[in-house]
């Protein structure tokens, strides 16, 4: 990649669009906008394509992995993945490649079939879900997709607004649901506290049929050392009396393979119960040979722990170098807040109202491409114009160090023309 | 296994219960219930497991098969499923390991999106399916499951009924579909003739949304020889005036690996544009991977066949030892009739009226297990109670033959029972 020529001197007084001309005239080509694990993260799981010899497909319980059959997942993947969820491996199905589908089709199920608890069919009448934002743009989607009327919830450093999540879902009955990820969430890097899971668990909720999408995408994924686990949602359901109340979900999208891993999720044996009768229908089962894979290739939950540390080797350097542009560039300027999480795979970024849109189309003329401007918020609409969530994961160093940079000066730039710097 | 002790001279005169009483107390354990590929079949398919080098995750178009994306399916595998649909690469879609999956989902998206010509959600509505019988248990399944009315319509050796099908699309807007399993059909092994394919793409339907759902599940399952393809039905639907009346499906669950195949569906441009549109919410993309293998192993449609004359080598003695035994014991005696077919998994056995439950509960207290009676039918209710699939892929020879001597004394015994014989 070429070097950005730069002038010997250059300083506060330096114009800012003539640095972003000169980036401009590089025709950079440069992906911050999702977080898609880079090269040599792929290759941390190379050895798993090919762990399993010609005559290796038994799974423990004697069933042959090629075969049909298995509907709820091997009973090894069952015992681990349970693990990284923090529940029992009979509270726990392993499915196919993607977790996100396992969202979707639990609310699919919902909508035509009903939950536990509940009096009819979703599809029957009004729902609407609760959407800590910023949040991920794909749990907003699929929302939008079921025609699910979304209200936004501020996500806070401990998890979502509980004073007004618990006075939303007290009056309305037609809030069926709460988006939440919780840890090291998308995009923000939070963590949800012990007391927030325990407030979700116990709150009271006027449909009786509400439920927690708790999306634990980045449940084994720290920058460095073992954070604490946060308590666990299953259990305080459970001890509050709301058994039935959580849906958690999980894959290995981000552990081994994006494209070829393994997607789990966990919940009461009577929401399980519930969901098999209709994943019955749906399947024979799931690609259990790809789950031996996965059982031979991680083994445990401390064998996942380790594999998980051979990523943070990678990521954190690039988390480190977006910090250390941002704070370089924007660092007291008051232009800008950002998130330094311990964890997951985002940058939330905060311009001052009204500024994201115009430096997210500003940094993809110049080649840098970003989350598109609101993606974090219901429908698309980031009410202050505000928030950039970025990606580090999948660019070399370099690149990131020049798309900050870039994004950097874009912010210092729009901030100038409407008057705010 | 054991030798049946046999009198030295039986014939008319030896008495069905003591055949019978011998079985019984051989403790007998086999299973015709399903068509479940066989050891020897599986194997065939080993060579797959490890034919992707660490380094080999690449698609033609340049697609790193081991991350996010590719929503349609590799381009190569889009373009050898087509062949097997007989469509163009344009008009297909490679999902993951279940066609019975893709089929549901193709109702998911009718029933809370609508399909393209309809004017609403198939949720707002009653919904009719036309249910060829005997039939398949799963497609029946789905139906009960979405509370589609199912109308049962025979199968005849050329296809569904057309005269009777005919009539009763034209009548009634709540028949928004049929199913039809068009090649070596699951139980009755019928192939649709050419003069149905084209009166079902050509008939006036009340509905303006009605659907073919087209299950070419065994597409490339002949038993013997290169049977004739029947005519395309998309091109018919096109050609009719109806381009957007057909979705397709197909897998290598009986090609490849039952549990970790490689399900496709084919459809027109419009119904695959707004399939897409749901699919893009509910996955980030399919197991790219798998699909790989698969493209890697089978490489071309000549490929896929000659596999197929591997599974016809197993599969055929299979069928003649049932045949065989089914003619020694019952020929001529007009008890019961069955088909003869030229490829697929099942024989289609039909007893005199009245029967069948008993046979089935008879032949399981010896140890025989066969698929429920009623099963080939619309909510497990065969009005003649005389219908049998045979599943004769999974046991070995010798256990078909014994097999099918148990099920051959327990139909005469009922008959004797019943005084029809």
């Amino acid at each position: 990649m070429q070097a950005v020529p730069r002038p010997a001197h250059h300083g506060p007084g330096e114009r800012l669009q003539a640095r972003y001309d000169r980036f401009k005239a590089l025709g950079l080509a440069l992906d911050m906008s999702r977080g898609k694990p880079c090269q040599a993260q792929l290759e941390l799981s190379a050895p798993m394509l090919s762990i399993l010899a010609a005559d290796d497909h038994q799974a423990v319980d004697g069933m042959d992995c090629r075969n049909y059959g298995g509907l709820e997942g091997l009973p090894e993947a069952r015992g681990l993945f349970a693990q990284v969820l923090g529940v029992d491996a009979s509270e726990v199905v392993v499915g196919g490649n993607s977790s996100l589908e396992l969202m979707y089709e639990t609310l699919v199920v919902a909508f035509l079939q009903g939950v536990p608890g509940g009096d009819r069919p979703w599809c029957r009448g009004p729902v609407r879900f609760l959407c800590p934002t910023p949040g991920y743009d794909r749990h907003f989607a699929i929302c939008e997709h079921l025609r699910i009327d979304m209200i936004p919830v501020d996500m806070l450093e401990d998890g979502p607004d509980m004073d007004r999540v618990e006075g939303l879902v007290a009056d309305d009955d037609r809030i069926k649901g709460i988006w939440c990820v919780p840890r090291f969430s998308n995009p923000t890097g939070a963590t949800v506290s012990d007391a927030v899971v325990r407030r979700l668990a116990a709150m009271r909720t006027r449909a009786r049929d509400f439920r927690i999408f708790w999306d634990d995408a980045y449940a084994v994924h720290p920058l460095e050392g073992t954070p604490p686990r946060p308590a666990s949602i299953l259990s305080a359901c459970r001890a509050a009396g709301n058994p039935d109340r959580v849906y958690l979900f999980g894959s290995t999208s981000k552990v081994t393979l994006a494209g070829a891993g393994v997607a789990f999720m966990g919940s009461s044996e009577e929401n399980l119960k519930h969901l098999k009768r209709s994943l019955s229908v749906r399947t024979i089962g799931p690609d259990k040979l790809n789950q031996l894979r996965h059982t031979r290739f991680l083994q445990s939950m401390s064998g996942i722990e380790a594999h998980m540390r051979r990523h943070a080797a990678i990521l954190k350097p690039k988390f480190d170098a977006v910090h250390r542009v941002l704070e370089a560039e924007l660092g007291g300027k008051g232009l800008a807040t950002w998130t330094r999480p311990a964890g997951g795979y985002f940058i939330s970024l905060n311009t001052l109202p009204g500024c994201v849109s115009e430096v997210v189309a500003m940094a993809a003329a110049a080649g840098v491409k970003l989350t598109p401007a609101g993606s974090t918020y219901p429908y698309g609409r980031d009410p202050l114009d505000r928030n950039i969530r970025i990606a580090p994961s999948f660019p070399a160093v370099k690149e990131l160090e020049r798309a900050t940079e870039l994004l950097s000066i874009c912010i210092q730039e729009v901030s100038r023309r409407k008057g705010l710097r």
